[in-house]
């Protein structure tokens, strides 16, 4: 268990919390950054974990689907959401939920990044990868 | 289970989403609304809550403790945290962690509002609301 404490942001540079890869692979997604900002495995208490995704402008996360849910709220900056074969504009503080199994992907916008807080259960499966035939109906 | 969705924040209004009562109780607490953005009686699959709380200038939230953790994200605005005999200014995006059983209230600025994201699980325990002398050493 660990000591209740609060993690500066400084914009959103968060300088206690080291920016990660997004993912293991580097073919499915373009310009994404990730940041573990509080539930992560440094022993808080909490069920679920909170993290940071920035999209650079142009950049695009992995077309992916999942049994587990997300919720994500914008931080900063502009981009879309695609879920299904929809897509949505997002802007600072929409809030948008991914039920289970939906393909989806978050794209930076043509000029701006996109920062998304993702809040995700701490056990959950792993994303299936897949390709634009998906979005296909 | 409810579909995927984008709930837009219009700024930090969410139109679909009415402002509740904070608490039941009116004392212990000073301008302060609620909203629950994600996670809650929606049937949404999620095993946590989404919330946005806003205090106003000079407003505060009640001093309490519960067992459950809470996981906060700063939106918008300005002010400060008290964990138990600590205090914190805090602003967009700082994150703040509370640990099971700390005491802590939130208080907005002296002229700005502070609008926090918290995030805690669906099922938790009721806060019990504590007196200031709780947070005496």
């Amino acid at each position: 268990m660990t000591a209740s404490r609060v993690v500066k942001s400084g914009g959103t540079g968060w300088s206690a919390v080291a920016p990660q890869a997004y993912k293991s692979d580097t073919e499915s997604y373009c310009e994404v950054t990730r940041r573990v900002l509080l539930g992560g495995a440094e022993g808080d208490d909490l069920q679920f974990e909170l993290r940071y995704f920035e999209v650079a402008p142009g950049g695009w996360t992995s077309l992916e689907r999942h049994q587990h849910p997300h919720a994500v709220i914008v931080l900063v900056g502009r981009g879309e959401v695609r879920i299904g074969s929809e897509r949505h504009p997002i802007e600072p503080f929409d809030a948008v939920y991914v039920a289970p199994g939906d393909p989806h992907q978050f794209l930076g916008g043509v000029t701006e990044k996109l920062g998304l807080l993702c809040v995700v259960d701490r056990e959950r499966d792993r994303p299936e990868l897949l390709d634009e035939d998906a979005l296909t109906p």
